[in-house]
């Protein structure tokens, strides 16, 4: 065993260890150290620019995209909006001690589930140091000691920032241990925390699907995970146009680098004609490019055609996927096949119609009227997420501060025995 | 590739596509093909004894013990009893389509969770051939397809009762394949079936742990586990022996072979001289066995010496450790170290102690006052259960129906898009 793996598997013994002063730590103490956090934040911003100029001229040496560099830096205002940040986390409601089902059952006992945290929870994530500290506040307020492994371009943030994370704690009167980041980037760290099931109960990979992916295959922990995003709208025969262009324009055009953006539009056969030539106007203006079947292509000379790979293709850009079809069956059938369990809606006025679509389509999110890009933690009501599961197991869409915890059985007797 | 690799990929995709049928069945349709099932079972008991016959001869052969052979016949009482249980899940609540949490959000969305079914559970599981009915119920209850695989030495009687259950699904009108039953008894089927993670969605192994460590260790796909059942009953100094002394004795003697069995007991030691000796009496005259610590010994005579590795097994028989601990602390103290995050009891009248116990103790079923035997489906309430997790991720503690779906987000709009 070489000296990082040992190095390795003692950090998550930490955690695991000092997560259980957690366990019974009050909504008030939880506050408390994420609101010194903030404040430590705001007194060491110099210090926090010093370190992370480091990672900047070390990426410039490596030839790093600018666009790649602007996400690594941590200007003012990228470290005023982690304190903000900080202080929404503090704002959300308690999740821990919630008391939820409780019954009196036929013998008295009176029986209920209570949450209570998952236990350790480790992120590995590529880039952006704010996932640092978002990621850190997340897990602390649901009472969940974390273990960080950020980019290997972003070691020095992520070391200030975890540093800076840890001295609030201890500020608190709670250890240090309860946030641990890996400061080594070297790859094998990553596979020994993917063992590490003993002390760790879930791994939350975000990055891009080959890390994904990577830890999937590799964990022996649950992983929390989100392949992509390949989001329909279907254009019913009854839907309210008027409803569907906006609704259309704003899924693919306001922020198409998402993965709740749309990437394929299915238009009812019996509306086509009508719908599409107004719709392409609208996205050709905001330079959305169509891709669309033999039948789109009929009706709008200047769509292109589709390729087969264009089916199913998480563009993440102003592509768009344009395909009629003969009505619901065929809409269904087409994101069984192409969809990615992520986001999908339908625009129909007809009850029943928009009934079944919420009822049988499989999707961490399913709508009707309305945009994808509505499919989001703070805009579902959750407050926040700290990702999207599209796997069904512990959670299926936006993850917020609940996802984050588990409910155990509490047993409330006077002497109960089994006959 | 070789044939039974293709035959498993093929059999785990079969059960994906056909466990769509059942996503928007209604609980009547489901509800008939579980009747249908019990019916067929009835009418087919000579057929079914037939083949299990078959098993019996090959377990003789092979030399089983009288008690594994007993396990595995399929006699008249067994089917009628795998009959009566098929009714039970008719009558349990139906699962899918409960919509949970919908508010309005400030823009006028509608925004629910509706339970879904979790799509494919594959079940792995030892020796009991009415395992195959059991889990096959609850299951298609909860609108999922199952993927069953017995063990060898029930092969037979397991295909026997798939191709009745598969009867039955094709007399209602659904697709046999929602049912599968690996019917190779190959090793390598099983190592196959664990990477399918684009058809199947869940693991649940049943069986010794071995196979639970097996299944967790090789599967790509979430497995709910559960390794043992180390359960503490901890007697505090306000404790009221009059309760604790039957409790004890329903823990350890009630049904001693089974997880949630009580296998260590922790007494304060202000209590005792008083409580030890009585206890003693009552446990020793059903057979049990105590292995004590120093004091314990001293307080009892005829108590044995705990061996170091006695702390912290799972007996499952008639033994029982017992230490004397200074208080809370230390008896929290030992239940992080040897207990298996099961089912954990304090003997209490003291209010403030029993609210810190339940908040803080780690376990799926934390207890006052009652047996740990209560930590069951059926006791707490949950109609029945298809098993026990004791990891934290999607389930802790017993699975019922519920535990067998997911939520997804729902969202009713007229129109809106995002700002």
């Amino acid at each position: 065993m070489d000296s990082i793996h040992t190095q390795i598997v003692d950090l998550c013994k930490r955690a695991r260890i000092a997560s259980r002063s957690l366990v019974s730590a009050s909504a008030e103490e939880k506050n408390t150290i994420l609101k010194t956090m903030a404040e430590l934040l705001g007194t060491q911003k110099d210090y926090i620019r010093e370190e992370n100029k480091k990672d900047i001229s070390a990426g410039k040496e490596k030839g790093l995209s600018s666009a790649m560099l602007d996400r690594l830096e941590l200007s003012d205002s990228v470290i005023n909006s982690m304190i903000s940040g900080l202080h929404e986390v503090v704002a959300l409601p308690e999740p821990i001690g919630k008391v939820s089902d409780m019954v009196r059952r036929p013998n008295g006992l009176m029986v209920g589930r209570m949450s209570i945290p998952l236990g350790v929870i480790a992120m590995i994530y590529e880039s952006r140091p704010n996932v640092t500290v978002d990621a850190a506040a997340l897990c602390l307020k649901a009472g969940n000691g974390v273990i960080l492994r950020g980019g290997s371009e972003a070691i020095y943030s992520n070391r200030v920032l975890a540093e800076i994370l840890q001295k609030a704690l201890a500020q608190c009167g709670f250890s240090r241990d309860c946030i641990q980041v890996v400061s080594t980037t070297e790859r094998s760290a990553v596979n020994t925390l993917l063992e590490q099931e003993e002390s760790v109960d879930l791994i939350i990979p975000r990055g891009g699907e080959g890390l994904i992916r990577f830890v999937a295959k590799n964990s022996r922990i649950p992983v929390l995970k989100h392949y992509k995003g390949v989001c329909h709208i279907f254009i019913d025969k009854d839907a309210d146009l008027e409803k569907a262009t906006p609704i259309v324009h704003n899924a693919k055009v306001q922020r198409p680098g998402v993965c709740n953006a749309l990437e394929g539009l299915l238009i009812h056969e019996d509306v086509a004609a009508a719908f599409l030539p107004e719709v392409y106007e609208t996205l050709v203006n905001d330079g959305v490019r169509l891709l669309g079947c033999p039948k789109s292509v009929q009706l709008v000379d200047d769509i292109d055609s589709a390729e087969d790979n264009d089916w199913g293709t998480e563009f993440l850009d102003l592509s768009l996927c344009v395909k009629v079809v003969s009505g619901y069956d065929e809409a269904k059938a087409y994101i069984e096949k192409y969809g990615s369990q992520h986001t999908e809606c339908i625009i129909t006025e007809n009850y029943s119609l928009a009934q079944k679509f919420i009822r049988e389509i499989d999707a961490s999110a399913v709508m009707v009227n309305a945009s994808t890009r509505f499919n989001d933690g703070g805009e579902l009501g959750l407050g926040t997420e700290i990702g999207i599961s599209t796997t069904k197991l512990h959670a299926y869409g936006p993850m917020g501060l609940d996802e984050l915890t588990t409910r155990k059985f509490i047993v409330f007797g006077e002497g109960q025995v089994r006959v």
